[in-house]
């Protein structure tokens, strides 16, 4: 295939290290000349058969493209929808953001009808750490990559298409809405940032405290190290899930809060404590063996729902091979 | 000096190893005789210089020994202080728990005036994983080891032969009062195992968000897996402190809802996101170059509360070399 990344970050730069490795042409573009010149030093050291290239001109990256994949950050994505479908471009775009209700609705808006199609993607590969130094090649193995599946809406030969590129460079290709997707992450990902960030804030002006902070304050609030830009964007574009899922975990943090107050505050704690600790034991569920799954929507979601993903997509694209929890086969 | 180590877990286990590899002679005790027998495997495996041993009697641990370090969980204090000066031990007292006042006040109720005197102790050094199997004998190389120092009622030559023992094996010592260690740890560790077992508790029942779950939510969520006992005595023995330290993570993270709230919830996160990873960044301080301070009560206790901690005890006793965040110096 012949992929455009668009924006070389953390994502878009270890997704062409990815790409290059396998079979694929891959052409890299970023806005910022410093960028470019970083990735370029980088794409010179490729090794062969693991050779990709660096544009400073998005049209050159995408008029011999079969997809394009955006990199960008949530806010920076309407103007390059525009400049990439302003360069003819019609085949098939996807993106990388951790919030995919908006990206559709503004692809479906700013899209043609007889032009470009689209398929949401995420992959939960973040880091603390962004921009191309922070890339590497290997940082897709393993991990979830949700891919957008409407029941209707989505191209089921373009979802396919996207699924065999990513499982094959290693990830686990999710099926799910783009509705589902943005529940599920305002549980496991956004939160956990609003979380870090009150943490966080916590020691602030407590030098003492702030020396004997060890390893749950260290892992507590890891993510607050991100950029507070990125966070307040995937925060606010998805609100309303985030909200839901935050009150969530403030219902339980209050139960935890009242329990100190009960007049055995230990016996009070135990059963919600056991909770939480049984729930981190089961997580990540382990995978059970590999299975042949339909390649049509409702399965595929079905899939998605149970928590399993799709590992291969059959050459003939009527079915997939796919992995669910073991306590769930 | 003649160290009995009581209780041989993920702190005592690992102590006795460190001690044993400095000059110390060190015995262990352990009321489980499957964790005896575990321990005494590894013992025989010490190499020459750095052994030590294990016994079955608390009474044969204590009765030679200059110091006596209570490695038990929180619960089990009471009765081990009662058996430790029931056998006519009159030396020198202190105890790992993560809670000091409580212990502080046990010592002073169950202990005889012309007994053994007790410094309360606190190495930062937890894991997420207990018992002996955990142990590594480089657990505090660089840990913050809070030793309990009060305007009145610590013996200054006890305070500073710990300080000398703990720093011997690489440990920061940290001088702190009682109820300042009890504040700041609520803060930088109580209130973490409360957050991490509110959020990994909301994934319960979604296998999709379980799937999508990666490296915020598992570094969020990883001292969800600490034993809910020892998580529940801890918060339960420092109820007062860990409310005050909730309630304040808590409004920080209200602020952070509101934000959502409004009508620009990115522009309204930013500078609450922006403080949280402001004080992320500062984090851990900088050490400064190492100082020379007079070892007396208030000097000591000022350093503590600036950020500091104590790396060696000068052979005279009369003054230490410490060591401050450097922005301060």
């Amino acid at each position: 295939m012949n992929v455009a990344v668009i924006g070389l970050g953390l994502i878009g730069g270890s997704l062409v290290q990815a790409l290059a490795a396998t079979e694929h042409q891959v052409m890299g573009f970023d806005a910022d000349p410093a960028t470019r010149a970083v990735a370029r030093t980088a794409a010179a050291r490729a090794p062969a058969g693991a050779r990709w290239q660096v544009t400073g001109a998005l049209r050159d990256a995408v008029v011999i493209a079969d997809l394009v994949v955006l990199a960008v950050p949530l806010p920076a994505l309407p103007p390059v929808v525009s400049e990439v479908t302003a360069g003819g471009y019609r085949g098939l775009i996807t993106d990388v953001t951790s919030v995919k209700t908006p990206v559709r609705d503004l692809a479906t808006a700013a899209l043609p009808p007889d032009g470009p199609r689209y398929v949401g993607g995420h992959p939960m590969a973040g880091r603390e750490f962004s921009g191309f130094p922070a890339a590497q090649p290997d940082l897709f193995a393993g991990c979830a990559w949700v891919l957008c599946l409407e029941s209707s809406g989505t191209l089921l030969a373009d979802w396919l298409e996207l699924a065999a590129l990513v499982t094959s460079i290693g990830a686990r290709a999710v099926p799910a809405t783009a509705s589902e997707h943005d529940d599920a992450v305002a549980a496991v990902s956004h939160v956990p940032h609003l979380l870090a960030a009150g943490l966080a804030t916590a020691v602030t002006g407590d030098p003492l405290a702030a020396a004997l902070a060890a390893g749950s304050f260290r892992d507590g609030t890891r993510v607050a190290a991100t950029r507070p830009e990125l966070v307040a964007a995937m925060c606010a574009g998805n609100a309303t899930a985030v909200r839901q899922a935050l009150d969530i975990v403030l219902a339980n943090v209050a139960a935890l809060r009242s329990a100190l107050d009960a007049p055995d505050p230990a016996r009070a704690l135990h059963p919600l404590l056991a909770g939480g600790h049984a729930a981190r034991g089961a997580w990540p569920p382990a995978p059970g063996e590999p299975v042949v799954v339909a390649a049509r929507v409702a399965p595929l979601l079905e899939l998605g729902r149970a928590g399993g993903w799709v590992t291969a997509v059959a050459p003939d694209r009527r079915t997939v091979t796919a992995v669910r929890p073991a306590a769930q086969q």
